[in-house]
């Protein structure tokens, strides 16, 4: 009934890595491993340590930027960006107007959002926007009671960690937007392509009326994860540069809006959370996206490859050789997902999420099984789902990538072991 | 029985600014007005604007700043920091070691805090770090009701907008400290020197035993503002780059932390709120703080003045012009402060605070009246206290404090108009 699997004992002196994952579940390690993803094998203080693909570090676009070199170099003198004030002329008033130039521009090339008359609001980092998000809406909203806050299951972990966290009464999570039946104004997540299954998503809560106030977390809706089918055009729209261009040590994600209203409200937020957003990040994430959208170019200024062709091929690859191993497992799979025609590449393109979405055998605590083997994956149970999911990072480095598909392929049912792990 | 003045109409063609407060009241204004404090007037556009000093920005410091020219200067390339992860190998796992050696160089430098044997944790501003500290030791101290938090009037206007905004039952604003007399647990917040009024503060809620927890805002203890009588030595202490270098388009505050159970919550709360800080800011404030304690060596690397004996003197002229201004005034008075021995100019020295915090005669609103000529501060009332009071920054750009003082001096009281505003 259950699954079984014999552990096949792998010795790997790959380079590895055990960060803390940054949206972890508080499970704060006590000790970092003195270890990094930096090619340079620990191996002699830490034999075996975990591939860490528990959270979605972007370090793969790392060898592109390489390729790059100094054309997007950015060179900030002590006298730059003192003020907490942006050199734009719009409500966000901490915004750089280059960064907003850049947004929108490669928002364009890419085909994947309406911005033109639609305000943007800067965050450090989507995490930031999702907060304030929540917090202008539910002051909008302005009820009595906390608003609930839902997303269809498997949602992203990190939805209901930071809403529990911050213990305010002006919202609340009420967990699996298929199950809410409450006539009372709510907030929906709705996360396309999602994270951590990557499928196309559209608003599950139906026949709500008035009622349903809609966030698209869009953080993955760039070319080279998944087909542009038309330009998104939602009242509140999610975007961050750690997915689209690799860049999560910036902390920049942007906000697109359609209600000047709540524009002005999540401003509100960001101004009472960290008064604005770091002029460094903005002035670097806006010349990393002016390169994006120059590679784009038929013509370009530049001997640069098409970053989108680039990162498409390169998570074409990875999932291509982790299904050649899963379809040789007999204890894992993986979703299928449809074809769509891409607007932006002009052909039919396949999905490719930022993450594997792998279901092991029933009765198989996912989790537990890969960390036995070394490999850090976050539990289905944090994403509202069974301990049979987990959530497989596959925006790494290549040497974790291949490190983890090596140990994957070592694991392997066995009649005489009992495959039930919870 | 109130104070009187009469309106002398100024005109000038100086630069001035009127952007949005970062730590406004939340009146937002609809549309920010096309000037910029850039040297360039703007007044065939907009005839007298505001000259605002309502904020904080410290502006200031460009002066300094250009002369160092491109000596810490960072360039940032494509291929950097693309991590959410730090290189440093301390519980805050999105901090740069450089970063944090340079703080603590710093704050060597400097004598103003004791650093060895804590912890450091890096925020997105010290706005960031007071709510971590806030979630963090109400998380800590587990009580069914939320923590009351406390300062002494006049406190800091963002803690109550701050802790009202978020609207969670963790912790509440409780007021006046001096007001504070219940037998339960506390949070107070000792700012010293104070803003907004530069006084040297202790804490004031007396005889609560093991009740009380502790957050030393020490902002403004550098040796621009103070006498640095001793290096700080308390559980939780928050600084900032904004006020220290100047920098406050980094967003860039750090905490110094004694309790690793402490220091490991504020992290998370960082890591549920921004994922981290942004790396591009760490790296080029810590260039900053590089150059800081450089210029603070007596045989020096390179040919750049001591950083606060160039501030200190900043503040020194500044504060001897605005004296002469109110001194030459029947309607405002400042505050004295008394001389202290200084360990770090080895003389004694005056106080210099970052504000000047302003009375008003009796029954007048400083706040209206200064706006009626021009001049953007914040009310007194905003920081606990009379309308009587105004905060004034004492950091704008030079052009910015000439046009200040000038419609200042212009203000006078007169025996026909009625001095009461409100």
């Amino acid at each position: 009934m259950c699954g079984t699997y014999k552990v096949v004992v792998t010795k790997s002196s790959m380079t590895c890595s055990d960060h803390q994952a940054p949206d972890s579940n508080g499970s704060t390690p006590n000790h970092r491993l003195d270890v990094r993803t930096n090619g340079v094998a620990p191996y002699h203080h830490h034999p075996q340590p975990i591939v860490s693909l528990d959270h979605g570090d972007p370090t793969m676009y790392e060898a592109y930027w390489k390729k790059v070199g100094q054309r997007c170099s950015v060179t900030m003198s002590g006298f730059q960006s003192l003020s907490y004030f942006g050199d734009g002329k719009t409500l966000c008033w901490f915004m750089e107007k280059k960064l907003e130039d850049e947004i929108r521009k490669m928002h364009k090339v890419a085909g994947n959002a309406v911005v033109d008359g639609r305000h943007i609001v800067v965050g450090t980092g989507s995490s930031q926007l999702i907060l304030a998000a929540l917090y202008a809406l539910a002051y909008t909203l302005d009820i009595p009671n906390p608003v609930d806050v839902v997303s269809a299951a498997p949602y992203y972990s990190s939805y209901p960690e930071m809403i529990e966290f911050v213990r305010t009464g002006l919202f609340k999570w009420s967990g699996d937007a298929r199950c809410f039946d409450k006539d009372v104004p709510y907030i929906e997540f709705v996360t396309s392509p999602n994270n951590p299954d990557g499928s196309t998503r559209e608003a599950v809560v139906m026949n709500r009326g008035e009622l349903g106030l809609l966030v698209h977390d869009l953080a993955y809706y760039w070319p080279q994860y998944t087909a542009i089918t038309s330009p998104a055009d939602h009242d509140l729209m999610l975007f961050t540069a750690s997915k689209c261009t690799g860049h999560a040590g910036s902390r920049i994600g942007w906000a697109v809006v359609r209600d000047e209203n709540v524009a002005r409200k999540m401003v509100k937020f960001i101004e009472m959370n960290t008064i604005g957003v770091s002029k460094e990040a903005q002035l670097r994430s806006a010349s990393v996206m002016e390169l994006i959208s120059l590679s784009c170019q038929k013509r370009k200024p530049c001997d640069v490859e098409n970053f989108f062709d680039y990162s498409q091929r390169a998570m074409e690859e990875r999932w291509r050789r982790l299904r050649d191993v899963v379809n040789n497992s007999q204890l894992f799979s993986l979703p299928k997902f449809p074809e769509h025609y891409c607007n932006f590449r002009r052909e039919i393109v396949q999905t490719y999420p930022a993450f594997a979405w792998m279901k092991c055998k029933e009765g198989i605590d996912g989790e537990r099984l890969l960390r036995e083997h070394k490999i850090g994956t976050r539990s289905g149970r944090r994403f509202g789902c069974e301990a049979e999911f987990v959530r497989i990072s596959m925006l790494s480095r290549d040497e974790d990538f291949d490190l983890f598909l090596h140990r994957l392929s070592t694991i392997q049912p066995t009649a005489s072991a009992n495959g039930n792990q919870n």
